[in-house]
């Protein structure tokens, strides 16, 4: 079958490697419709690794799907062929002791797709425990079905951050995450929500969004924009989705006392903190990883309408202008929100 | 001043009552512009009494209610004569225990008006704390404002139910803190949000609400219809509003395993609890009296729109109706939500 | 092999069963050494059921157990023949909804020892999963390692309690289970611990314990016991571990404005509440499904001697003795804290 | 009276200031009789500030009290003269929007002793508020009630941290505080605790308290210590009590999947924190700030014995001596843990 595949730093090709066979016992074999590309798909192609995970042989891309199922493994029951379906790309060892906490997403011995060793979902067919995938709602398209996938980071991140109704909460960067994580916060309760960006085409996306208030970091510190609106009280929740080291000057003065600040995007070295300001106002600090039992909760959410993914999907390309595609993506277009693959 | 006075039980007049004077240190003179009429104060006309609180004396009723500041007490800063407020009713010691944990709802010592001997507020002009005073945004009516307090309680009810993204919620009840707990835990992130009635009516009022999934009690049980729909799981929270003796029966079987079961209807009577029933599913049990800090939380979700509270709206009397109206509310027509005065 | 096998309702034998063979993947073949009595097997043998779980043909009682190592099944890491161990007696799904949540306690499917259809480890033999064995700690003996089984459920209650340091905690109950919650409610820094019983002899026991304070309930009432030394306060965290009716007459006055009611104890039917009592202080009230994750949180306690679970152990029998065993086990003797079986 | 008076940076004195006359509604008058030395009180004299904070007029030292009341304020209840107390130093206002949320401590107006420009109790006589003082049970020395002070920053973050029955905790520092903390975390149902530092006097004073494992980080990193005794899970609680910057390298890597790590000390500047680190294992960071309601509970650990106050009194000096008791302070000798004064 074919697949786009990093085969070393900086070359990327589109080829043929071997099919994955047929589901074995609670298996399906799926026919992914509708792949993303994220922002660690770009990172490998540029670097050939992230932390300690290094591309050392070559590895199918994308972990953001949908697809159709086409072949039902035994012992697995509610899924037929043809059912619409979103893939959750993590699969955990059930019986760790993280996997028992009820924190699958941070067992050390989870296996991600396009996370090297294990190949990605940008080919024609994989093979999936059905545990981890969700039937796709008719209200859903298969490119928004893609997008459930850094929907459930975002969910998960609202989820850390304990929104309240009424919470004032600010966003820091107005990417996908940010924005996603932004109109999450919305739907669920949160009052006045800011996001912030020093890109002005990327706040121009957010002001179209009812509800979001957005921040120009070329021209205010979102502290200040923030604490002006509440009467020096300041935000009860913050989500950093940035990942600029940046950002983290102004950060740990955007809450309120008691304030909970979620870390979401992963800055590119250390951050200096002082913790004394964090003290002050005993700020608690979250931090996200990925996502566990958020699927179920991103679909509602999704179905329902009450986030609207079909905004976040830029523009759909073929297979076979991989190479170019992720030229695109690695320019990082502030124009840009999810470019994403048809497969069908 | 004029005021609805509750004489003794089942006597109610509208006569000259004592001036409440000028405002102290921290305090507001307040005009009362719309007050709602509440079950208790029903409860207080019909049977003298509340559990342990007896009227022993005249008691102006009335304790949800909006208005204008008329004059502002020395030491008090954020308020001028003329600003419109809402006002929450109940004054807790803030020394006490109980408030410096941040539960003053529950501190013993609280004055709450038109709860015996404290007079209430339905009268033309009240001397409050400024504390407990809020400013009422111009996107909100004073009719709104006055809604303001039911919908506390409901925010309230909400937040103990930890109401997460996506999450199968269902409330028992269909009435004014029925509808409103419905309509803040879709504004809140839920997904599904069943409500049951047996009044057909109340039911089609709040079939007219999007999101809202009724269930007639005369045809099927709250638990079936919510385990039908989610493959046996249930509901992940349950919010009991209805008070009804007769919805305990069913309601223990309401939620999943993990759920949060909220009581805040009042029932008249104990109720039957099968203990090894909630067992079963570990469920949570959390109670609610009134609301702590939740005035605001609920003036942001009204004010954005995310909640219509003039839909909860029925009709609008003048003071001197007060007799005629206080024996329709007795009625408790299925189709009427909230009936309040009109004081200007 | 022999076992202690429960017949049919009221007829116990000790007789040889199949042996369970060797271990399977992930498995391993254990001989019980100490395996103790719980009113959940005596309540099979007098009643020949529990709720929906019905002994239709016979079973092998027991489900309190440690033991020794005798075959490590494939691809199992961490044991070796001979290892001394305890046995966690519930098997979960772990790809379940509930399991992935980390409530596997309540996942429906859970396989539980002596639990119609499973049959118990009163036996010569058993094949366990690895994933819910552990390692027994030089330090604790046997006995004591089948005593971890009911401190589990305890030390999940004390959990659920939220207990905080110096908490008033208040025990409904001098039973085993409500003396080992009380024990370990004060080595989780609890303060003042109050117990209550009707028994003399089980408040002597209690009395013997350092830091637990007895209630006879003979002449007083636990929640005037407690407002007396509490200013009227009440108990920040109350547990009711009788499962007595007559227990929850007063049980609702027993807790602080903000208190966490945990309910232990499985009366035999519904028992009346008053809802209103309830919300008046907001009472939280949790309910206890045997115990997740808490065996290795239950052995840390044990082992460093904090909670002595020496003193729990009553009287030791062998296996031969079954049947009058299980007739004083039924007469519930208050002086009788646990009965086991030595199977060495 | 005479009082220890910083008159500014680097000059202390033992003078006359002016008495704080009698005791207002609410208030009483007390003769301190235990003050001990805090870490804050030593800065100001070598610094004449700490961050914002800047004495610029001369200010009474001393915030860490016990004493005797010696007259009682208009409508107190409660308080004689001759009770033995404890006094909260921090006073905050009650009605601020922290204040009511429960966390009075990071109420911005709060004013707090002998932290500029208010003045400590190191003198003869103070007024202070009777809702912010607290009977000194007769096991307690007033030494020992002078020691609250301090414990109740630890209880605070233990509260904090959330430790649960068994968990592994581990403790960076081992002064005053970190010692009191690793104390707290054991009397609270910790498992195993480790506490580290870089002087070996410290660690001999820990080793002498039951239950504490010490880390000599001249010859080892903590996170390696607490990976290689619990399988490389590490620490369910983390509690960074040094302040020292140097700590911060390791701090990160010291928790497990899902830890909670409290920061407590107070480094000196902003420290590097590798938020990736953090994020893979999704650490949830806590700061504190003082303590809010702790001082009740702090007095139940220690009057009951389970934290034994009285080993970390290392001398007891009189007011005359305070030039040459801070003078010794300030060299923080190791095996100095808390110096006092005897006001008697």
């Amino acid at each position: 079958m074919k697949a786009v595949v990093l085969e070393k730093k900086n070359e990327l090709t589109v080829r043929e490697v071997p099919d994955p066979g047929r589901p074995g016992e609670g298996e399906l074999r799926i026919a992914p419709r509708s792949v993303g590309i994220c922002g660690s798909d770009v990172h490998y192609v540029e670097n050939g690794r992230i932390g300690k995970f290094v591309v050392e042989k070559p590895m199918v891309l994308g972990h953001e799907a949908s697809g159709v199922v086409t072949e039902v493994g035994p012992g697995v029951e509610g899924f037929a062929v043809g059912d619409r379906v979103a893939m959750e790309p993590g699969i955990p060892d059930l019986s760790s002791k993280a996997s028992r906490l009820g924190m699958y997403n941070v067992d050390p011995a989870v296996r991600f797709w396009a996370t090297p060793p294990v190949d990605g979902c940008l080919c024609e067919a994989v093979v999936h425990p059905a545990d981890f995938t969700y039937h796709l709602p008719d209200e859903l398209s298969f490119g928004e079905g893609a997008l459930l996938e850094p929907m459930a980071v975002a969910v998960h991140a609202v989820e850390k951050g304990g929104v309240k109704p009424g919470d004032t909460v600010a966003v820091s960067g107005a990417g996908t995450v940010g924005l996603l994580t932004a109109c999450i916060a919305l739907a669920c309760g949160a009052g006045k929500v800011y996001i912030s960006d020093v890109a002005v085409a990327k706040l121009d996306t957010a002001g179209q969004i009812p509800g979001l208030r957005t921040v120009n970091l070329q021209q205010e510190v979102l502290s200040q924009a923030v604490a002006d609106e509440t009467d020096g009280w300041g935000a009860d929740v913050v989500l950093e989705a940035s990942g600029a080291m940046s950002a983290y000057k102004d950060l740990w003065k955007v809450g309120a006392p008691g304030n909970t600040t979620v870390l979401v995007g992963m800055p590119a070295g250390e951050v200096p903190v002082d913790v004394v300001e964090l003290q002050s106002r005993e700020t608690q600090v979250e931090t996200v990883f990925r996502y566990a039992n958020d699927y179920p909760r991103a679909i509602e959410l999704a179905a329902s309408g009450r986030v609207d993914l079909s905004r976040f999907i830029t523009e759909t390309f073929r297979m076979e202008d991989a190479v170019r595609v992720f030229q695109r993506a690695a320019e990082s277009r502030p124009t840009d929100l999810k470019l994403q693959f048809d497969l069908s």
